[in-house]
């Protein structure tokens, strides 16, 4: 073989790829557009100004701005106004959404003594902001039915499936009772939507100052958290089922479009729900007598937690105005110079339960700079070479309705252009917090150690892997995305269409009790969580960083040995969560069968032995340990053959295409079982956790749920998804094979 | 060989053992001996009534009957007389011992509040006897010394050494500061000695509501935990040094006897320490800033809890009345008819902190009513064939110092007459509970498995299989006895003398908060401990069956595989540790000289880098290991040749000889490092546990404490001290090789 001319080879592979990055280098750069992204990426630190932050925060969290406010409104006509400002293509896009909000709320204690909720959070001393009381919306729970019962009261934890089973233990039944349960343990839509399914009629959520109350530290306006009158806010619309405006399933709320009568409407809840505070809560859950709760079970109220049922009676008296109102998403485009059909889309909502500082003003303003910032290089002549799309949603907290309703309006248009979805929301001091597809997590981990934390001076990077080493966790190999489940607007993109997605914050160090009352202020938010907005600029520099790179990669980082490793490390985990149900349901049927259980118990309580469960079958496996074996050998081939490609324009673009809707492989159009709208078989919130992600989630579930037949089923499914996203991966593999064989006939290896 | 004559046979095989009992036989009984065994059981259990428990309780616990109380010596008196009525040879053996009783107590809040704390018990609607104030010692810590201090306030978690080291993570210095701990954790004579290692200059213990008051269940007198005015008295007495009288340390406390002075009794505490109720401990912890307090450190009190130290001042003021005060130890013998000079000893305390219904009177009770039985099979002609011997101790709360002078005083002849010593205290309804030396583990459950629960009907042994299993433990082998630490009057029995003890007791369904405080009535303990007695009539069954069988036995019923077994986990327990101390301390001192704690922190609060601690060598447990290989051996070789062979009357009295006090062996004069009070090689209680135990002491706390040199010391003592058991079992086997050589001369095997 002939010596090849060095400078010749470099003239004809000016489009070589470097896939895994040496130092200096980038993944999906050539060297020379490394150097080029690394100088734009300087130039876009360099307009960075925390300033910003802090005036827009100030601005936009100064009233009151839930879904059709008058300053939601000011605030989406507020950015658009500034997206304009900076050069982007910006107009509001509005859908017309079902918003309910409180017109009567009513709840009292009626025996053994009587007391009247007051269900107000006054002002706070020393927060101008809490005192705007007149332009809040009061504490309740969006999508709740309106609803007149008066019960015996039952006190169920959490309120998740576990805890009914240790009702029924008790010998407590929740038939035609009112539930009171605490918040967290599970999503708080988990918690009407079990309460219902188990014949309660109504249900009350407190924040026991276990979780973020004086338990956690001072409370607000001394410290960060939850005072006595603070309520949490929020949707419980059974998301899990679908999100989005439960009139219009699938579909965009536009104006005029078909919608469901609120009657057949299946995410609303079945029961009313209304959550209180721990002074409202405190003379119900002192009134109720009955067994002494569980240990786990008891919060930081100063009594004795018991379940119930009663003495303890309560009215709860719920009515809404059942109305469409706007949600105003701002939409701005940049678009690419080189790919204008290719876009990067960075989103974040605006709206808030009450002032939203923290939840989601800190996240949007972050987007904000780095739009601004972005307009600042182009103001200078460059062009991203990839569409830009700056979103900032509306009506995210009711159900995600501002970015779902845009998401299944736009669906046609986004499965063929949307190569990325990169979300933020609530941040604050401390950690890089992040979840995303793990074909991405190789190019995050090249991020992550670029940007350095303001406090250390180290990367991001090293200052999260020092928390893994301290709390004890193994040393890690690169940053581990989280698997994304729901709780905000990345949930369309990936689950309902399959878009690669990323949502990212950080955290750790600003805690509080804030989160959807009516002390997530200026005030509480410069004081306790970010002051000087220092992560306000992480967060910039991170999904920056993110942006810029997917839009001026030469070819799109997609990576598959990672995203290869970590389905097979879910795979592992749900194969040992058959071997643990089996071994726990025969454990447990033994006790049950052998007297044990009634052996064991003191006969002077009540104590009812469960029925025993069906036995766990040993599922055939095979198929999906087949299918991650050839993915294994697809992602392997992939990347030893991109080591050494070179693409030519026309190579580079089919494997660009074919990248940019690979995630999408991993979705069927018919959905998971009984909630079709959950398309992603990696990925997808839990039926019974709401937000907390459940992987390989069709497989998972139907055991977890014991719905074995199911489950083999599902195994089978999810075998043909991860074949068909090997398939793919071999397509791109064959790109650049052709590639290559032109590079070998042009020189040796 | 010739078909030997079965009638023959048995003539000559008169006191033929089968060690290992086939079902109806007893292990140290013939076939026979046991049948006649069964036959007196039955007599004994037909004999227990329920209502003189009842009777004696609502008598002994009429009022406050602590040491030198005219109720104390009332109660020794009537129960010496009861044992005479029983036929026993009785006397009440009396000793001078120091008695602090309070003569001041002052504790007040000077900043930045004001607060005077009430430190009484008022009395409690319904329950008569807390009325009794006048003749109640209040609450205090007994053998803390005289002190007037003012410093600022810390709060220490439970005291212990784990929550200092946290605190110099936090930068929290005590020296020179006064400490709040929390009950719980430890014993709680281990919290003033940490402090005063750490340099504190006085030391408050408090009740919180978490371990023991409304956290855990409706307090008194609703329910039966502890209510805002409960106080735990109690002793704070070095004990891990010696227990028992301070001033005449391994000598009995006779009139007269040589006294330290006061100055140099090591035993005292070294500031002055005062227990608390929760609602004098609520201001003062309240007034703490500071750190916001780790999250396994809050309590259940409504308020966030900080470390400090300060702002919170505080003023401690103590004064004592220094006095001797007379024990009276009830002391009721039955002389044996066969081995007089072999005692089986049965024992409780009989004072109390106040009332005592529950510690100790429900088990001085239950040993009344198994020596009244005794009594009344005397009265019928039987008599044992050892010395029974029912003690009744006084002054066990100060610091077991009626129980350690006693036996101090008798040791030559303990050492040579006491076979077993079977403790009592504290007993209520729900499973059986008993630690105990492991060579009588087998005999311990043959009796378990022969006493049914009164709740359940199954046995004793069956009911707390069913709870261990229902709590996820493995299937039992068999019942599994405790190592003893402290915390009773076994304690110089087995720590100091060697000789083999039990104790036991019923409980788990009995909880309550009553514990040393003035709650702990007749009314407390007929509602929520053991109503009816119940239990008190099964725990004579189950002592009054350990004491008989010991009594009767042809051959003591010691067995050493299970105890071999038991030592080897303990060995195996230490060698672990000693990896795991070895693996944290390389983790640990990475994660300070890599700077990844300093890295991890917050950089808003106070973290404090600890200096890397020495590594851990590895250890030569070669010594050990081999140690119980041999012992393993003869213990198997004293199993074989036991089950076969016949003893006759010489024989048997050697072996009797032998085995009666074989667990001495486990002893060493010099003792453990730094405490030659303690002998036994194989348990004692903590150094820094106090009542809680540590299994082969000398090693794993030289370990646990980093004495590496001294930690390689001990493994050589321990091997010796272990290979000389092993000796005396070969001796033990060469007297059964003896008699079975006698036997293979008479028929073939």
């Amino acid at each position: 073989m002939r010596q090849p001319q060095l400078s010749a080879l470099f003239i004809l592979a000016c489009f070589f790829l470097m896939p895994f990055s040496a130092p200096g280098q980038l993944l999906g750069f050539s060297q020379e557009s490394a150097t080029a992204q690394k100088k734009l990426e300087a130039q876009f630190d360099a307009q960075l100004n925390a300033k910003n932050l802090d005036e827009w925060m100030k601005h936009m969290a100064a009233h009151p701005h839930h879904v059709g406010s008058p300053w939601g409104k000011q605030n989406a006509e507020f950015m658009a106004a500034r997206f304009r400002e900076w050069g982007f293509d910006t107009k509001i896009e509005t859908f017309q959404v079902l918003f309910p909000t409180p017109k009567l709320r009513l709840l009292e204690l009626l025996e053994p003594t009587s007391y009247r909720a007051g269900l107000e959070e006054p002002p706070v001393a020393g927060d101008a902001h809490s005192a705007q009381t007149d332009e809040m919306l009061p504490p309740y729970n969006c999508f709740s039915i309106d609803g007149d019962v008066t019960a015996e009261l039952v006190f169920v934890n959490f309120g998740v499936p576990a805890d009914y089973e240790e009702l029924e233990k008790l010998g407590v039944d929740v038939k035609g009772k009112i539930v009171i349960a605490r918040y967290y343990g599970s999503w708080r839509g988990i918690k009407p939507k079990v309460a219902a399914e188990k014949g309660a009629i109504g249900c009350i959520i407190y924040s026991d100052p276990r979780e973020d109350g004086y338990f956690q530290g001072d409370v607000y306006p001394e410290g960060a958290f939850k005072n006595e009158y603070g309520v949490q806010r929020g949707s419980v619309l059974d998301m899990p089922l679908y999100p989005g405006d439960p009139l219009t399933p699938g579909y965009g709320a536009v104006e005029g479009a078909e919608r469901l009568s609120r009657e057949d409407a299946p995410t609303l809840t079945k029961i009313p729900v209304l959550p209180i505070s721990y002074k409202d809560a405190q003379p119900l859950l002192a009134a109720l007598s009955g067994q002494v709760a569980p240990p786990s079970w008891r919060g930081a109220l100063p009594f004795t937690y018991h379940v119930g049922p009663g003495p303890a009676k309560v009215h709860l008296k719920l009515e809404f105005n059942w109305e469409l109102k706007p949600a105003y998403n701002v939409i701005a485009k940049m678009e690419g110079s080189a790919y204008p059909d290719q876009w990067i889309i960075r989103g974040n909502h605006h709206d808030a339960w009450v002032h939203g500082a923290n939840d989601p003003i800190s996240g949007m303003v972050a987007v904000m700079e780095e739009a601004r910032a972005v307009g600042e290089l182009a103001k200078s002549g460059w062009r991203p070479k990839r569409t830009l799309v700056y979103c900032a949603w509306d009506a995210e907290e009711p159900a995600l309705l501002g970015s779902t309703e845009w998401v299944e309006h736009h669906a046609r248009e986004l499965r063929q252009k949307a190569v990325v979805y990169i979300n933020t929301d609530s941040n604050s001091r401390g950690f890089l917090d992040a979840g995303g597809s793990h074909t991405l997590e190789q190019f995050f981990n090249e991020v992550a150690r670029d940007v350095k934390d303001p406090q250390t001076g180290m990367s991001v990077y090293e200052r999260w892997r020092a928390r893994e080493l301290v709390e004890g966790r193994p040393e890690p190999k690169d940053f581990s995305l989280d698997a994304l489940g729901s709780g905000s607007d990345y949930t369309p993109f990936i689950q309902h269409l399959g878009i690669a997605s990323f949502s990212l914050g950080f955290g750790g160090e600003g805690r509080g009790g804030e989160y959807h009352t009516a002390h997530d202020t200026y005030e509480h938010y410069t004081r306790f969580k970010d002051p000087g907005f220092q992560y306000g600029i992480t967060l910039a520099q991170v999904a920056g960083r993110l942006s810029l790179r997917l839009a001026e990669a030469d070819v799109l980082p997609f990576e598959f040995g990672q995203f290869t490793e970590t389905v097979s490390t879910y795979a592992e985990e749900v194969m040992k969560m058959a071997g643990q149900l089996r071994e726990q349901t025969e454990k447990e049927n033994r006790l049950i069968r052998e007297g044990l259980y009634a052996a064991a118990a003191d006969p002077t309580k009540t104590f009812v032995v469960p029925a025993p469960k069906p036995e766990v079958p040993y599922f055939n496996f095979a198929p999906l340990q087949n299918a991650l074996s050839s993915l294994k050998k697809s992602a392997g081939a992939f990347e030893e053959v991109r080591k050494k490609a070179s693409l030519n324009t026309e190579q580079q673009t089919a494997l660009n295409q074919l990248l940019q809707t690979i995630e999408q492989q991993l979705t069927r159009n018919q959905g998971l079982p009984r909630r079709p709208w959950y398309r992603h078989h990696i990925y997808a919130p839990g039926f019974y956790t709401g937000y907390g992600v459940k992987t390989l989630p069709g497989v998972r579930e139907a055991i977890e749920e014991r719905k074995f037949t199911e489950a083999q089923e599902q195994i089978g499914i999810l075998s043909g998804v991860l074949s068909g996203f090997a398939q793919q991966i071999d397509k791109g593999t064959a790109i650049l094979q052709q590639a290559r064989a032109v590079d070998s006939a042009n020189g040796p290896e």
